[in-house]
């Protein structure tokens, strides 16, 4: 097995509780400083509010920032409050500038301004220009504490510079290669750079093809560029190609997983939550789902109009009543695993707006053999019921319909929202449920009324 | 904008297509060349069979073997089917063990015997060293090309060694340290060593406490220390904690993609497919489908059972059906929004089998409010509809009920599922569409017999 985080953070943990218990400030927040700062952020959210500033107070600034940086929003947010301008600005500098936006970003605009006019002027105006760029733009994300080399160094002149500059968190996998403007011109890896020999200039050694993006670009870009072509990072570039910096391939790991999580949430039917679910108040859980579930039951209604329609019907046979759950079930499955598998090929760039017609012929197939199946099975079921032949056969030929039908419209819904702009995720397993459900009744009734002849 | 890879690869495309359609072959490889791997496999994946077979063979043996490796299951399959076991062992010897690991994972074995069985033997034996690992474990994705410091050496000396063994594909990042035994006992960041002093010893600048994983670990877990930690790469031991290599930050982001794909697909109500969804053929579409959709369909025939039950009740007031569709999906529609919400706070790591309780409480008051105006707007409908004062009450408690209901059982399943070692992901909308939509009729019915006095 791994060393397992959750069982040291475990046995850490514990070890903090006894130490506050005996009312040991000091010594528990000595204790928190050897863990790793995303272990620090999980142990601090998991404490009373009132304890965890305590803790966060005694740390070392250092530690305070990176575990700043680390924190859920709603940790951040309660810390920050509680903590005077100043000392946010000091624990604020003490982080890289993409990690000083970011925890920044947090907050409300007025308060980032407040905390930005306490941080030292030229720190300040690198911060205010990344934070400049679109919530979710790739600028917002530029670590900019990169190693710059000039077009007519040698090798050994580029280490000598590496030497001097020092290791201050300087991102030093890719060593970026510009022109006098600042202009990004080449790329060299630091493991190449040191097993070249001394006097060998960058510029034979550098690749000049080189895949960047622009700061404006969305950062879903810039993430899925770097998952496409395995790069360590992406160095990231302003309207006239000057480098700002580059976004690493933690920040893509940390895009993926929230645009992932995004996505599941969508997929549910609701809008997504912005933070960890535990820590999110009732309130907000509530506002994100209420919508949907309200468009839905609305959209739903049309069932209601649809039966009441076909009273008549109902009326004569109320055993056609008794499959209506089965059969409008069965749809919105099926079409929910229709559009689960194209909204995640779309979203993976497997599928594009043109191949709407493959994605068509593949789902029109699959309905076919899953209607088939189902068909049968459903006029087993209307026959052991002693419903009769007629209705036995309607359900199953509204079976065989109503799956063929879900398969067509969760085909090509998705693709179309893309059309228009709208994330794919939003034909969610509950949009198929509801859209198949007042149309399959539709079918059903249509099919009783010209096979039983109601 | 970032230099958009789908234009790129657009263009590229159309030039090989041209050459390929004027019957020059080894000009479109030489084309073809120039792209990087990872586009060669987008272009190939997308060409004929015979076409691709052909351009394949054109490619020099570098690129054959990097093209193999990115290239989607059914394609790999394809071309190493049409070619002979001594030229895909050539192939595979030039790419690193973990990548020829992974693509002999992907044959038949006894396919992947004979093809090692032409490897040259030493390296047969390191490939066939991590075959022996599970498929879904950590040594299955090691990387074994690292450098390994001695724990006596000096920075100089490594870096000289760094410079003898050069720049062959070795993944320089981190450097780990071995005792004599080869065992894992400390790290220096590559970053770190070219800005130390040349005398400085190596066991004085590593950093010894050094978070691994053992081989047999399953390969989410070194996938979620390297997102938690921000990890470049993790380093892999056996049981006797010698080093075998490491996993790096390309193969976790190809873990969660995959992992992701996998828990969506579950989400919507489907076995996971294992490769691209167009490249998926229809028989097996229907597989990873049909099983399910049984499943749920066998399951939901209990609906039809309740109904038939209550069918006296249906028999004197038809307008009972009429709001049937609504009330369970409704239901459907809320239990979906909470199971996604949850299944992907589990993956997450955010909620743990003993925040179960927390869940429960979390649902139960996002359930009264959604519960609370669903009943308002469900009281007029019913209202707008004349059905007069008691069938509207029994919607409006009926659906105040199912939301809460659905809400209480889609925030104990998912734990529960984990706690039996079940896949949470299965716990999708579909099953608990089919779960809310039986119970929640018998409220309907229930409630209905008592209020209407039926």
């Amino acid at each position: 097995m791994a060393q397992n985080i959750s069982l040291s953070v475990q046995s850490l943990d514990n070890r903090i509780r006894d130490l506050l218990a005996a009312g040991d400030l000091q010594g528990a927040a000595r204790l928190l400083q050897e863990a790793h700062p995303a272990n620090i952020a999980d142990l601090l959210e998991g404490l009373d509010e009132d304890v965890r500033l305590q803790l966060f107070r005694n740390l070392q600034l250092d530690h305070a920032a990176e575990v700043l940086d680390e924190i859920n929003t709603e940790a951040t947010l309660d810390l920050v409050g509680a903590i005077s301008n100043e000392s946010i600005a000091d624990i604020i500098e003490a982080l890289p500038v993409d990690d000083a936006v970011d925890v920044l970003s947090e907050l409300s605009s007025e308060r980032a301004e407040q905390i930005i006019s306490h941080i030292e002027p030229e720190e300040a105006r690198e911060i205010e220009k990344f934070l400049d760029y679109a919530e979710d733009s790739a600028g917002r994300l530029v670590n900019s504490d990169i190693a710059r080399l000039a077009e007519g160094w040698t090798v050994a002149q580029s280490l000598e510079f590496l030497r001097e500059v020092g290791n201050h968190g300087l991102t030093l996998a890719y060593l970026y290669v510009v022109d006098r403007e600042g202009r990004l011109i080449g790329l060299v890896p630091l493991q190449k750079l040191v097993t070249e020999r001394p006097e060998t200039p960058i510029k034979a050694i550098m690749k000049t093809d080189v895949v960047f993006v622009e700061a404006t670009a969305d950062r879903e870009e810039a993430a899925r560029l770097v998952a496409h072509y395995d790069f360590f990072a992406i160095p990231v570039v302003d309207a006239r190609r000057r480098l700002l910096g580059v976004i690493t391939h933690d920040d893509v790991v940390d895009i993926l997983q929230e645009e992932f999580t995004e996505d599941v949430q969508r997929q549910g039917g609701s809008q997504p939550l912005e933070g960890q679910y535990l820590a999110t108040p009732i309130r907000v859980v509530f506002q994100k789902r209420v919508g949907w579930l309200l468009v839905l039951f609305l959209t739903e209604m049309l069932t209601g109009t649809v039966m009441r329609v076909y009273e008549h019907e109902l009326q004569s046979a109320v055993a056609l009543a008794f499959f209506v759950p089965l059969l409008i079930g069965t749809g919105g499955n099926s079409g929910s695993q229709t559009t689960s598998t194209i909204v995640r090929a779309i979203a993976m760039g497997e599928v594009q707006l043109k191949d709407v017609w493959r994605l068509l012929w593949h789902e029109l197939r699959a309905g076919l053999l899953l209607g088939i199946v189902m068909a049968a099975i459903g006029f087993g079921r209307g026959m052991l019921w002693n419903t009769g032949v007629p209705l036995a056969l309607t359900v199953a030929i509204a079976l065989f319909a109503i799956v063929l039908w879900a398969n067509i419209i969760g085909a090509v819904l998705p693709p179309l929202a893309a059309r228009l702009k709208v994330d794919p995720a939003v034909i969610s397993g509950p949009v198929m449920s509801t859209l198949v459900d007042a149309t399959g009744l539709i079918i059903y009734f249509s099919l009783a009324r010209w096979i039983i002849g109601l």
